[in-house]
């Protein structure tokens, strides 16, 4: 009933049909999801949760594990490229400290949600135990909580942490039964020799966990805290009826695992860029869904959020604001 | 020498080497153009350029020949999409009447630069005289000059005007030397029977036009006035050091005939969407030219380059505001 009135409203609007494209499928979701003919953006906000990760220090990456811990006082600073993009878009940005290998100093921007120093090496045992992983829902869920008592209606997911790339191909192989080799790419830039190590040892940890394959524990066992608060955090946007904005590879692979757990997820999820991350294109085919821009970008941080971002605010522009065939005294088709 | 400036300051930015991919590519882009290694958008303005065909009425649209003047008007009001999405942007709007068939009221937004009341039917004879299809590149020209002269450095293009996918059809197919059939789509939405119809008419207009092969010529035997002008306008911009912002289906075939005039044009240009009326990807190809974002719009207006321009933004913005590795204190790739 309300889909059919948007729908038509949509087709009202002073333009040939369905001729705005993606726009008009971005404005019918968001109209859907707020249950309104003219919905609203509110309190936009990207949260960049971030974490450390035991396989780290094993060589899967081009980068020192302590580059997390690094990036967040970037963010804290205001320097790197998500902080940018939120500025340039009004997005505010909260940074989660959700268990990286670093005490930082208090921060208006940061909120602490430490679950430990890192996860184990998930090469010799589970990433972490199930009382942490039930922590880091509590903690992703606490955190959107907070923001829909502030009027926010709209999160974008993000995420830092050294490693991760690898912990998320893990979870994408075993929950979408593909070979590990369709689900790994170059992270932060490894070169051939390295992605061949990666592999190598992504492999190991499969043998090593086998048995694992209840979403939950395949997240307890590959996970870092960072994406399974993420993964917490989208459960709870989508019980307060927000929209999810899901980033990049990562946090594709939190979605994957929320989706699992509650199917429905999707209708609110807007997939905001393919990465040029190798595998998130089979992620994407996986869930079946298409992404808003392809920018070759595989940054994080959240960044494909920020800067997909204004295509949302266009959609609902559009929506709320064109004229009509009617009100402009524009000829339909004949 | 200053674009080796300006790549290693991009890859002195915290991030993996080339991780904002396509944004990169801009910055290096724009930075190459300003000859600057912190260039400035300055004054973005989108120009609309509107002119009537003698084709329209003769069955290869979906819509009358009057939606261009009531689209016209509907701009002047405020309420088409392209309004919507340049305030959302701060992108100042300026519409030309190249030649419609209609005498608008005087308005701040428009600028009368008319050639005629709509072009000649292509099917009996040019659709412009020589001296006709000097005056639009002058009044094209002209608009860009003053545009300039107040400061601007960016200029979207977009047009509206029944009948100019026919137009526009028929210009690529003789210069790109491709089958109509590779050139023409629905453009506002004709179906499946009166696609056919148009097809067949563009080949009679192809038959009776068979000997013209000039660039130029071809402008003026199938082109319209606001595809001229905006020929002149983007030739204009290129001089003046300009950022050429290149709309759909149409606005890439005037950039098609003012490449073949001015080769350099294109180090100018940006292709802010993949239109998705049939021809586009295939003009494109033959250009070599990647669109920033596909979107499955085919509304023209110039409302690819406005939805597409916070990325330009965002080039220009993380070139200019990202912090370096050494200036965050973040350790580089080990």
């Amino acid at each position: 009933m309300l889909i059919d009135d948007l729908q038509h409203k949509i087709n009202s609007k002073t333009k040939p049909l369905g001729a705005l494209g993606t726009l008009e499928e971005l404005a019918l979701k968001i109209g859907a999801i707020q249950q309104s003919l003219s919905p609203i953006l509110k309190e936009p906000t990207i949260v960049v949760f971030a974490g450390d990760h035991g396989i780290a220090t094993k060589g899967v990456s081009a980068y020192p594990q302590s580059v997390t811990y690094q990036m967040v006082l970037n963010f804290l600073n205001e320097g790197a490229a998500i902080n940018v993009f939120c500025k340039q878009h009004s997005i505010a940005l909260k940074i989660v400290d959700a268990g990286v290998n670093f005490d930082f100093p208090e921060n208006s921007a940061l909120i602490s949600a430490k679950v430990g120093y890192g996860t184990k090496n998930l090469l010799e045992e589970k990433a972490m135990t199930a009382t942490e992983l039930q922590a880091c829902f509590n903690h992703g869920r606490k955190v959107v909580v907070d923001l829909a008592a502030k009027g926010s209606n709209v999160i974008g997911f993000g995420e830092m942490g050294i490693g991760n790339t690898s912990a998320s191909s893990l979870i994408m192989s075993r929950i979408c039964e593909l070979p590990i080799e369709k689900c790994v790419g170059r992270g932060t830039g490894v070169n051939d020799e390295q992605l061949q190590q990666k592999i190598t040892l992504l492999k190991e940890a499969q043998t090593k966990h086998a048995e694992v394959k209840d979403p939950k524990a395949v997240l307890q066992t590959f996970g870092g805290f960072e994406i399974a608060q993420m993964c917490g955090a989208m459960l709870a946007a989508y019980e307060h009826q927000m929209l999810i904005l899901v980033d990049g590879f990562i946090a594709t692979n939190a979605f994957l695992v929320a989706k699992e757990i509650n199917p429905k997820l999707q209708d609110n999820a807007v997939f905001c860029h393919l990465s040029d991350e190798h595998g998130h294109q089979n992620l994407l085919n996986y869930l079946g869904a298409s992404p808003l821009v392809q920018l070759k970008m595989r940054l994080g941080e959240g960044t494909g959020c920020a800067v997909a971002y204004p295509l949302l605010k266009s959609a609902v522009a559009f929506l709320n604001e064109m004229a009509s065939f009617e009100s402009a005294g524009v000829a339909n088709k004949a």
